[in-house]
């Protein structure tokens, strides 16, 4: 059983509590927060576990194996490099920091002290993205074509970050998570509807190697809320419809097929359609924050990265400030290298 | 009664034969092909009208009032002329010619001989996009912020053009009739996933000025059929799904609000959200092509340009030209001028 | 304010407590359960309320107003009736008693003692149940035909009730709650799958004056959830779709005509179909227990039966005894008198 | 090749004439209708298929193989009779006759001129009906418990029938055609709203042995259109929705087991729920009067009853006349021996 403590009682912080304490992997021993009412009402419920408003106690706790760093973002840096520095394995919420130049310093520091750094990509955790990433990497789909993905809904207008920050940061590492290419390059547009000059309605596309392309609309402003991402393989194609829980994801054995002969004749394109079965299959109904808590004990148990490690949250993190560029551009086309 | 002429038999043209024949605004009086066997086998049912297989027939009958060319887009330009220079009116096919110069030519050709050049923008006259067109115009929406449309499915590949001159054309030409502004910038990112170099995925960005935004999705290589449109407006806002034949169009009372105190301190956004009624306002079942064709007639008495003319067409084709221009420099916004 | 007891902590219990607890009318003052240790575990959350292991205690305290009943079914005659005998308005959970004629004499004893009998027809204070009411008692249906429900899912077996007094009885709850008439003839129709000789697929049907219909579909054996209701009436006609949130009721401006003439000929019926807007009107989302309190209180006030009073507890009541009746004679259709 | 003379022209009679032309196993060589315009606006398309208003004409022409009958019910026995007595195959539109009485010496008469009697029961050669026959006989839904389908729309009403004869005489052939077991007992109920004694709303059940039932509700007023069968199966169950054209049928792997010692005390039921993939199998596109005219020419040329025989016919008419019964005696069950 390892040691954990949590910093930050706020949105989240009470899930990751809920989960670790429910964790057999896990012991909570404390949980901080600098607003002592706040921490007093979350932990009434866990009389076991230690409350404390300084960060210093926990650092100082030796019994402490890792930490959860559920705070916002501007603090991010500080508090899991002070951890790291302490040799601790540290989760941190998303986004990781607030520049991808800290992102980068930060896993070096991991590295240095051999720890493992892990990024809570929630909705990689769910059954849903975990079943699409089974059928992605056992080939089923064939080539993989495109990424389409739609996340609207009247959403809850942000007063310090646009729409692509608070939703296509999602689809970010989702696709982060679901492919191992890297987009050489991104570009994105939108538009600010109200009197703040954050956008409320964005479309990004990263664009890889063999016309692999993916687009995201982000939208705070629409009257159906949707969050549907379809996936075209050469093989099969995936529909996955968040909001329809009794069947998310749906494999189409679907497509088209050039014959042969056809290749080498371009002028004369002859593309036969193939239409089978549609399949949804049963998915793991596991929170998602269950299967990431166990998760991050196992990469320690293991000693190797965790699946959301701190490399990928710094991907997601260096295209979310090329999108931000592009969109400051007027939606320029920027090249980005790894 | 007017006489109208139907030139060319082919995939459109036999609709259009059988409107112009019920139509009690039109008298047929003659169709035009090339291909005798075509010709022949299309006018069976139509005994009474007269059939040729050379043009020039028609451009000699001085009873002939209109002419509607439904050839291929090459040949457009060259018979539109003839026709207009015989002072008859002129329904095309779209697109209009194959160049934004071609079609600017015609225009003022049309000008100069005082006949009605009319485009056959066929969804602008479905019951579902005059309906939306009434709701917009009522002012019932408030200001337009945003069009946001999905138009894929497992496509008819062609051959000779791309995904954008294909499906983004319907929606270039809806947006030209439901609004009266003109984009200022334009951009479009797509790929080619066959041997052709033709584009079967691509997503077209279209800038106004007062920060409304459109923007299509058109995909031959979606796993599902959808042809959905989101229209948000700063009161009501649309949803038109066009496979659901009974509620195609959907008013949502449902958006937000800005506070008047808010709007001076951006900082402190306070946005209260309103959730109101929907309504699926009966929509008019008659076919487009019905509507198009009485229009055609009523121009023509009326003496005034038809709803979708031969200018209406032309910013349709610049559009696209831009936005193929765009498409092959990687994504560039390209700015407009109208 | 109003002193309340709450009897019975189990499975509806905490719901009736905590909404008793957040409801300005009431004051809650003392929780019974037989169960000690489920009593303690319940009320750990609400330190300020009395709890007791003995009924006895909340009879013999005068300050109590009125006692809400979540005991097991075969207790409510029992529990009740001492309350009602202390001059205490009583709240009972669904079915009211185990026999009619329990519940028959529950009802008088209540008159007798000027007290108000209330039953918790929970969906009868759901804002799609009263808005379905709104439309039927102004006229806009025009004449009801028929009520046809269909309740089915793979359900939760149980072990001592069948699918009639499980899922059925909210639909009669439900239809005694919105229409004014009673029907003159019920029947059902029903199998057991399981070893258990407790049907878990049934068809109930109540006949009206009329011509008015209703009918049952109730399944614990479906593969989906359906939770669907037709309502036909003269003018307009809704469907109530209790799963789908944003838009569970529908109003369809649609039905049939007979013209004057043709009500003359019976042998020639000309009707002509009619085809207008569908609504979905916005519905008060709180929820249905927190109105359901504030009417228990109101009643109380304004001394006046509540709007699922006892009366209407045990028209419930009965029609399932007929219901079951024709059940186990495999069908048959039974008179009803009122 | 089989000769075939089609009798009627009216709403059927075209369908099939245009399938028998198509067919490769026919030769259409007669059509018969008593109306001559009718007759000749109908056959202008074929000029090579002899007409005649004489039906003795076609009883003479011993080159006629078989005939198909799609004149107005009341015609079919008298009709039918004479062409199996001079030895030609018979494909009937249904019902089969107005009686079960005529319906056995019809069927007794073909047993005796040894010659196929098919009953055009359309829907049975539908992709989805012989898809759902296929998993029913495969053994994959392991026993059948029920049967339930809703086949309601704002109708077109009958002068002549009601909406039970109407519609639920489809579920009747594809119920006769799924199952080889026969129902032992029937009960309809149901309204009529019109000035018309017809009932326009009506409930059938169709009790069988084993605890199967099947469950069918036919509605001519209903506000939305819906088809909507569920099988319920102990291992599988499917949902057949046929107004969803890309997946009418879904199997779900889903259902309830009961644990080997659980069946033994009845008292303490322990169900275990199992939740799998849901699958929507590729359906057969080809039009259902496509595959019935190859069935009736195999059955002639394999000298084998055809698949919707004489046979299936009047049991189904059979039913059709017990469950009138039923609903003119308030919804009596009735007995039923085959």
């Amino acid at each position: 059983m390892l040691n954990i403590a949590v910093i930050g009682c706020g949105y989240w912080g009470p899930n990751l509590i809920r989960n670790f304490m429910q964790a057999p992997d896990w012991q909570l021993v404390w949980v901080c927060d600098a607003d002592e009412i706040k921490l007093n009402s979350v932990m009434t419920a866990y009389p076991g576990v230690k409350k404390t408003l300084r960060f210093q106690e926990i650092l100082d706790d030796k019994s402490v194996d890792a930490v959860a760093v559920a705070t916002p973002v501007s603090t991010h840096y500080e508090l899991a490099s002070q951890c790291v520095s302490k040799g601790k394995h540290v989760l941190i919420e998303k986004p990781i920091c607030q520049t991808a130049e800290q992102g980068e310093k930060l896993v070096r520091l991991a590295e240095q002290h051999a720890v493992q750094l892990m990024c809570d990509h929630t909705f990689c955790y769910t059954g849903a993205v975990r079943k699409i990433k089974e059928y992605i990497e056992s080939g089923e789909l064939g080539q993989i074509l495109y990424y389409d993905s739609v996340r609207v809904n009247l959403g809850l207008f942000q007063s310090d970050v646009n729409v692509i920050w608070d939703l296509a940061v999602h689809d970010l590492a989702i696709v982060d998570f679901l492919f191992s290419c890297r987009p050489s390059r991104v570009s994105a547009r939108g538009v600010a509807h109200t009197d703040s000059s954050l956008e409320n309605i964005a479309y990004v596309t990263l664009e890889y190697e063999n016309s692999f392309i993916a687009n995201f609309h982000v939208n705070w402003l629409s009257p159906v809320k949707i969050r549907k991402t379809l996936i075209g393989g050469s093989r099969k194609m995936i529909e996955w419809n968040d909001l329809v829980p009794a069947e998310k994801v749906r494999i189409y054995d679907k497509g088209i097929t050039l014959s042969a002969e056809d290749k080498k004749q371009k002028s004369k394109l002859l593309i036969s359609y193939r239409s089978g079965d549609i399949l949804a299959p049963c998915i793991d109904q596991t929170e998602a924050l269950t299967v990431m808590v166990k998760e991050f004990a196992q990469c320690i148990h293991e000693n190797r990265p965790p699946l959301t490690d701190g490399k990928a949250a710094l991907r997601v993190l260096k295209i979310l400030e090329v999108a931000q560029q592009s969109l400051v551009c007027g939606g320029s086309t920027i090249s980005m290298s790894w």
